[in-house]
């Protein structure tokens, strides 16, 4: 055994070329926080960021870590396994507040009691060792301090057959099965292969409140009335939930 | 108006002669605790019974209420709103310190602090003011006393077509929709129209956290690999969630 060998890593699917093309021509990729339909329901659940030590877990381009430091943040970290993301992301700003720095969130090791705000979105549903991540992120933040994520909802990651069924009467219905098998989904979403780990939201939640974690909020996001009518495609969100929205608190 | 009319109760479909001739005959009818497989992972949640005063909310036959006396409960006050199923409590215990009480879930009074622990069994999804209930048994409970209860799973509850579909394969799905759309849910179960409330998981964990109470536990219930060798039939019951365990502690 070469002792020089990294520790195994997660998939770093954003350096795939052909997820990193896809990926970099979604809604969201191109315009940011305010493309993402559930970021108005995942901003509520955010302090003020006025003086916030904030960590960004699996910040990707930067959106997140960017607008905290606009919204007046003392300093942000932003960690990724991307090093094509970080490239992006460092060369979109020049607040000298940021910090990028690339990190693989299943072995990560950060200072104690140094961040008010722990933030991540859509990036913990690709991470294995997830009762390990919470305990750094635990053991990261100040008491009183929060930890606000969104994830892929289970329901939607559980399926074999991940995918919209259509009855005659042109009603969709989501098939599914699975559910309560937890472990490695792999789906074939912008690239052959993506790599998840499902988990029930039963364990979950639990996972946070064994770290010491007080949950303050869940929720399975779905669009408002407004979103639907302003872009009626995210109609079909009303019928399962795709997204988890979580704040915890330490 | 008249001001003598009672407040709206909720639907009393155990007092149904239809329904109550069907569930009397269910497993867990007759066999109580140990006839329904989840009872092992809600027992797990529970605090030792001794010295408790213990308040079970739907107490049906009075199988919970029986269990916590026998197991050195103190005292325990059963509230339900079918006259049989009081009927039948009653007259299955001589125990001095059970008392079966008729109450409506829905325009509860209880006294304050008097309690060490609140259980609930299968009740709370026919609850349309679940907001105001957890506020009363908040204010009934002790500081540090829990509440454990389950509930039908909203994955359960929510579609229009609440039923396996089963593909040529012979692969069991469940084809959940609507989840997003909370209220009255009308299903066919032993009798026509039993009217249960849908409320997404968030909206349950939410109202409690709202209320006051602390989760400390959530399982949305599986078969262990052992009940479904015993008993095949539950396999299914690992595509889908069909029932939610909680614990709370105020």
């Amino acid at each position: 055994m070469n002792l020089k060998e990294p520790l195994p890593m997660t998939q770093n699917i954003y350096d795939d070329p052909t997820f990193f093309q896809g990926y970099s021509q979604l809604g969201r990729s191109v315009g940011g926080l305010d493309a993402a339909p559930e970021w108005p329901a995942l901003q509520a659940l955010l302090p003020p960021m006025h003086d916030l030590r904030v960590l960004d877990l699996g910040c990707g381009y930067g959106w997140f870590s960017r607008w905290a430091s606009e919204h007046g943040a003392r300093q942000v970290l932003g960690l990724d396994v991307s090093e094509k993301m970080l490239a992006t992301a460092r060369a979109s700003t020049s607040a000298p507040n940021i910090d990028y720095q690339r990190a693989d969130l299943e072995h990560l090791s950060l200072p104690s009691l140094s961040f008010d705000l722990a933030y991540s979105s859509l990036a913990l549903h690709y991470i294995k060792d997830l009762s390990g991540l919470f305990a750094q992120v635990y053991g990261a933040l100040v008491p009183g301090a929060r930890l606000v994520f969104s994830i892929e909802h289970p329901i939607f990651m559980a399926p074999r057959n991940p995918g919209w069924q259509v009855d005659a009467q042109g009603h969709k219905s989501w098939p599914l099965d699975s559910y309560q098998r937890e472990g490695e989904r792999v789906t074939h979403w912008l690239a052959e292969g993506v790599i998840k780990q499902h988990r029930t939201l039963g364990t979950l939640l639990n996972t946070l409140i064994d770290t010491g974690f007080n949950l303050r909020h869940v929720q399975e996001w779905g669009p408002t009335a407004q979103q639907v009518e302003d872009l009626p495609a995210l109609a079909e969100e009303q019928e399962r939930p795709m997204l988890l929205l979580v704040a915890a608190q330490r």
